[in-house]
């Protein structure tokens, strides 16, 4: 997962992932403007191993963490220096998750996503559907509706890692670590989706495995 | 806040708020590319009036969540139909928070914030650290800082409401509607980074005001 190199930037082309525009408005009378991105609509899954009370995290490499931690100065040049700026920077510790691409339920695209990131094969009614939020406030608003799931080692049919070109570690962590991780003072390289899954286990789901 | 009207989308311009480009790299010896944007690491500040043991929130229009609650197929015209589209889809409950756009440290701007968006006037000195995270995964990756910060009525010497042409709107919250709020099976218009600091509270603070 760490081996990085050829590291630069072009503009944007035509892109499928990201379609900047610019919205306008008159809100109260005063005319404004906000620019925006319109991305995909998401599910976020906790998925928790019952047989041996563990949290199940995916780790990757994240290109927009990763050029968040190059110092404004080294990213204007031509390439950026992975000596100095190593694929470390950019690995994050995340929920399962995955964007709704498909035509299929909800319910279906997380199930998918458990299966594929993280090799467990749950039935559908283990995943039970927690609540939605907006996974940005700023330039993205889309819904991202989260589950949470448990599974047991019998029920880990597959290595996971992704498919296709997707890089992707399975990590395990216990509860003690799970409150390690939140109770740091970071950074966490985690998004807050993360944190808000990690901290809604401990308040209401963990006590019940801590014996 | 909800008189909104001329509702319409045109391309990006060279904009000083979202900038996307294309970040090339080779991971694992395969040559991949990530589209992405530039944005400003933030501050977020959780805000609790112990005088009258309350949450304080902002609430704001974000344009990017109204965005994402219109339709797509309403998307494409010239103007969004705000009477089939009103501004309440566009509303969002959010914790206290500012983008890092001048040469303070994260404590002043998170001091500033407070005053500006709450109207408390606080001390440096009451803004609790707690950690900080990447604000996002997919196209964003800049860095949070989250504080934790304790007020009485008597600091409150402003309006609160913002700066500028900034429409905001400060809310109170009691823990039960808090709870409520976390509970709730959604869609919650508000961000994630908003749900981490309201569990954060209940599991690591909320007991001590209960009574």
């Amino acid at each position: 997962m760490e081996d990085l190199k050829d590291v630069y930037l072009t503009p944007l082309p035509e892109s499928q992932y990201v379609k900047p525009f610019r919205l306008h408005y008159t809100q109260n009378g005063k005319q404004k403007n906000w620019d925006l991105l319109e991305v995909h609509d998401s599910v976020a899954v906790i998925v928790f191993n019952v047989t041996r009370k563990v949290m199940i995290f995916v780790k990757q490499f994240r290109p927009a963490i990763y050029y968040n931690n190059v110092h404004p100065k080294d990213r204007q040049s031509d390439q950026i220096d992975t000596n100095k700026y190593p694929a470390s920077l950019g690995i994050a510790l995340e929920m399962c998750a995955g964007i709704i691409d498909k035509n299929k339920s909800v319910e279906e695209i997380a199930q998918e996503e458990v299966l594929e990131e993280c090799g467990y094969n749950v039935p559908l009614k283990k995943l039970q559907r927690i609540t939605s939020y907006r996974s940005g406030v700023g330039v993205q608003g889309a819904l991202q509706t989260f589950f949470y799931c448990e599974v047991t080692d019998e029920m880990k049919t597959e290595q996971g890692g992704g498919v296709d070109d997707e890089i992707i570690e399975v990590v395990e962590k216990t509860i003690p670590e799970i409150e390690a991780l939140v109770t740091s003072p970071g950074p966490i390289s985690s998004p807050p989706s993360c944190l808000f899954a990690l901290m809604w286990f401990l308040h209401y789901k963990a006590d019940q495995f801590r014996k």
